[in-house]
């Protein structure tokens, strides 16, 4: 597939439009705009594909022939989405990277409240309390999707999942998994209405994490980085469990620890929607 | 404890220090001085305890009156390390960070071989092949020290786990876990003489990772972020394991992934050595 025409060539780092894309690397502009970067011809294609409205498609001219970047543009142009073409160096100052993929495409953020979030009859639920790295957040969402979660919630004041740290450690999922924001109080009514209960990987754990109980409707919670959860949230969980370690060893990683939990929870709901072979 | 003299301050980003130490971000460099810097009160703390040894350290001068620094640079004194201050501004050049922390010390890397490596009569080993991100490389490196592995193989050509990056995601764990590097013919030769069973996590899979047996001398093998594993090497493996993972679900981040197979042979194996509550 070709395009007729090809895409508006701007090749000054001064021009708004690329001002307006390279100024979203910040938090304030992200919101300001409502708009949010995601690079690569995969990430953007899977975008689009679970129906997110690109803004602005930008492709890097000397990548234009292939024709994973001709199919990106002709679906843009066709979906009235701004497209141009831009130089390598004004591609790596939108992304601040040194070797820029083909594409980069702002898309539309979406916002989700907990009222948003279909209600299931069972599966996991994650919920991530005042997470702060965006790299953490990204792989969480990423491994989220993997087992097949039923949403995620970002409780309080977590980092962006739009920031483009994390979108990139999302490896896309940031486009496919459910995740919504709340402060604690309207989320810990939300879950008991839900009938979810709430485990805690905590070090104040008093059951390991593999013989906690992770049946029917279930929701981990994870708190934040340095400080994990605050007393008062760890009283109102249903299970505090704690996840292994050496001794004279000092912690995992929170993103190793979510992994660690989602897949307990999962295995003992069977696996429940995975592919492929089971053993 | 106060010094009785204060470090030689250097304020000058040109200095030939400073410049040798700034220029350790680069592979070349941390290869000709045999040098890697790590940065923070803590992890030099570790670093010194676990019997590396500092070649320099560096402090902050805004924050030298600190008890944890003057400690530090009591205690290089004592050892004949060069000892430093420089303005916060050099600390940001020397980290490459906008907020760097008290102190960075360069320490002497050590290299081990696969004959370097304690024998043991059980215990998970775990040898990554060919991977390039050192974020992961820091990550893994933790996890494996805080489920207690045996050693870490990186074989053929991984990434630096001297990097500053891989120092940093490792945590301090990259003064505690002993790692080795070795080509594959030889890492292969060993694990047999060592007794070790194969087990590979790999989307060709045909056992699930939880239904694989880790018992007695067991060892994980992770392939390239990308690539995963070559066919011949996968052929080798005793076990080809694969990670349950929702239908439509691209793939868990390397570091997700060896961290649920290394709780899973752990698991497997009575969480041997670990502290605290175990349900």
């Amino acid at each position: 597939m070709t395009t007729s025409m090809p895409p508006l060539s701007i090749t000054s780092p001064s021009n708004p439009l690329i001002k307006r894309l390279r100024g979203l690397d910040r938090k304030r502009n992200r919101t300001e705009t409502g708009l949010f970067l995601a690079e690569g011809t995969r990430l953007v294609l899977q975008g689009l594909n679970n129906g997110w409205q690109a803004d602005t498609l930008v492709c890097a001219s000397s990548m234009l022939e292939r024709p994973l970047v001709q199919d990106l543009v002709s679906r843009a142009m066709a979906d009235q989405t701004k497209t141009i073409q831009v130089p390598d160096r004004v591609m790596g100052q939108i992304t601040r990277k040194d070797n820029p993929g083909a594409v980069v495409a702002a898309f539309r953020q979406q916002h989700r409240t907990l009222a948003d979030l279909a209600t299931t009859n069972s599966g996991i639920w994650l919920a991530l309390y005042e997470i702060r790295d965006p790299g953490n957040l990204g792989t969480i969402l990423r491994t989220a999707d993997c087992t097949g979660l039923a949403g995620v919630i970002l409780l309080e004041t977590c980092c962006d999942p739009y920031s483009i740290e994390a979108v990139r450690a999302s490896m896309g999922s940031v486009f496919d998994i459910a995740f919504a924001t709340s402060d604690f109080p309207a989320f810990n009514a939300w879950r008991k209405d839900q009938g979810l209960t709430m485990t805690a990987a905590s070090v104040n754990g008093t059951i390991r994490h593999d013989e906690a109980s992770y049946s029917g409707k279930a929701l981990i919670i994870m708190g934040n980085e340095q400080a994990g959860l605050p007393p008062d949230i760890e009283a109102t969980c249903d299970t505090l469990a704690l996840i292994p370690m050496r001794g004279g060893a000092d912690s995992l990683n929170l993103a190793q620890a979510t992994a660690i939990m989602s897949y307990e929870a999962w295995r003992q709901q069977g696996y429940a929607g995975a592919r492929g072979a089971t053993g």
